[in-house]
């Protein structure tokens, strides 16, 4: 199928497992490959369906580990093996996109990349097809785009984007500076951000062209750069690739593209924003999925699962059931179960963040068999 | 074995489900044949231990369902086949306590019954066994004696009994004559008990002379003492003893003995009680049940569970595990999970009690399969 824009290409990094949605997320199901909104496919399959209008089926590449390879494609079956970039170990997010523009650019040198992450809800399609098609004429501009989220509320779980001055690109009249890229911050400080309305949350998402973020790796990490482009090198050739990969990935920097790329353009003033007006969440906890399962009636218990056999009475939260025994909750506020074949989490939307640290002790004390 | 009271016979009436600690209680798997005190054995085992000094172990009983037959016999190696007094169907209290009446005083017209519940946690034996030789001294006085507890606190979740004057019967030192029963009172009334200090809760424990018993039935309930007294002539006949169960039991009131014997006698000034002294819960919910388990550290987690995998974070109330699951619990407060391989409630203390409409509807609803 042909996009509805030429030179742009898709990437999905599908990378991330998700500690914070354990025993839902694990090693060898992480976030991506679930469904998390009721809409009977993986936020991974969701995220390829929102880019394939604009970028069309053969122009969108997934970077991921090895061990998700057989799961993506099973997902994806309209995936080009070309557009398949396999990590042998998890880079984060610099070298992970980097790759990609490294490839990209050499297959097609004036190609704009855009990464949006696997595991991300979206809802409002023309209006996120509309933020993109405006990021992408920014990048045609040489600037970095990203697509910034109005805060709905003072959120401490989201970085903040800080907006300058309006661009004068065509195509692309909701255009602007971005000033500085900010850390989570706390309650009070998201308040004032809501109020001075010049803040956007962060929602993870890059269009540039390849060329572009190449020289700002370039500038910014010389060393991943220097790795990523002699990667690139070799990749398009089947007996090169693997031999590549061994040698040069596990010796990349991690580091997110954030610092790589964004925040010293942003500095430099080479980086835009398009306000997306759509919904969007990054489902970064349990406290986010209830929210975003409950459809508004926070009275209610929502329940995930294909084949749950619930019998709930006076009780609000979420409730995800993977197996097949019959749950009754009675009588809980704000509760979040957690039911897998092999591990079981209760706690409360409000300690939803602690559950990383579930996760970081299971590791320690020696359960890491279920994660 | 013999015990210090030769003309002393125990009964255990091991009938009821405990629908209110589902899951862990099942219809294959009553409460009485779990260890709910972390002591290694079941209460049924512990109501053995507790009466076996008394009665001797030839001279210990049990009603119990012709289902549950294998695992009493498996929890009571010590028990005489002829000690086993096995129901076709549950007929309630009446009926079980007073078939083992019936049967013992043809065996032995003299004799004293006592009837202790199966599924109750006691801590304290030499006050238990004081309060039962009292019990008995009052019995072979020709009165039906009960053993009530002080209370420690205003429970609505446990009937009073009503005592009055003084009894003057020698081994007997605190008998009194109990002026009437009352029911489960609401939080005001029972507040009023226990400032009165004339009222005990009643445990349930009736200790009287066979015939005294059988009297009192007779005058109360006539059908169902002579629906006993057939059977019990028939029962020492291993011929005869099958075909008259399948006859005469299931037309059999269900009528708690309560109802049948124990009112009516305290309104006639027949019925006694003994004080007891010791610590008693009928261990009746959850709430119930974490409290006994809490040993005073209401802020912990109380886990029951011989293999749990547990990962608890201020968290506090009871967690059963009947599984081998990892179980991670984080922030919850007075929460109740139990967790078996074919079901998993989620509650609070506070709703211990609705556990029982969870089984109603889980009838209801066609899950009987786990009931």
């Amino acid at each position: 199928m042909q996009g509805k824009l030429p030179d742009f290409y898709a990437v999905i990094p599908a990378g991330g497992i998700g500690s914070r949605l354990w025993p839902l997320s694990r090693a060898d199901a992480p976030k991506f490959l679930h469904d998390l909104t009721g809409s009977g496919q993986s936020l991974l399959r969701d995220t390829w369906d929102r880019l394939e209008p604009l970028s069309g089926s053969d122009r969108i590449g997934v970077v991921t580990g090895r061990a998700h390879r057989a799961a993506v494609e099973k997902e994806l079956p309209g995936v080009a093996d070309l557009n398949v970039f396999l990590e042998s170990e998890p880079r984060e997010s610099a070298a992970a996109i980097g790759l990609a523009a490294a490839i990209l650019h050499r297959r097609e040198p004036n190609v704009i990349i855009g990464s949006f992450a696997a595991d991300h809800v979206i809802q409002g399609t023309n209006r996120f097809e509309w933020a993109v098609e405006q990021a992408v004429a920014v990048a045609r501009a040489g600037y970095i785009c990203t697509i910034g989220i109005p805060p709905a509320e003072p959120s401490v779980g989201f970085g903040y984007i800080r907006t300058g001055d309006e661009l004068e690109i065509k195509g692309a009249p909701e255009a602007l500076l971005v000033k500085e890229f900010v850390e989570k911050p706390n309650l009070e400080t998201a308040k004032r951000y809501v109020e001075e309305r010049t803040y956007l949350w962060n929602a993870g998402m890059f269009i540039a062209r390849a060329d572009v973020i190449l020289a700002e790796l370039e500038k910014n990490e010389p060393e991943l750069h220097a790795g990523l482009i002699e990667l690139a090198a070799a990749w398009d050739d089947r007996n090169q690739r693997g031999p590549a990969v061994d040698r040069i990935w596990p010796g990349l920097k991690k580091i997110a593209i954030d610092y790589a790329v964004a925040e010293p353009a942003a500095a430099a003033g080479r980086l835009a924003v398009i306000p997306g007006h759509f919904d969007w969440d990054d489902v970064g906890d349990f406290a986010s999925l209830a929210k975003l399962n409950s459809r508004g009636r926070g009275s209610d218990l929502a329940i995930l699962g294909e084949n749950a056999r619930v019998l709930a009475d006076a009780s609000s939260g979420i409730l995800v059931s993977q197996t097949d025994r019959v749950i009754s909750v009675v009588g809980v506020k704000d509760i979040v179960i957690v039911d897998t074949p092999d591990a079981l989490l209760v706690t409360t939307s409000e300690h939803a963040q602690r559950v990383k640290g579930v996760v970081d002790a299971l590791k320690l004390t020696g359960r890491g068999d279920v994660l």
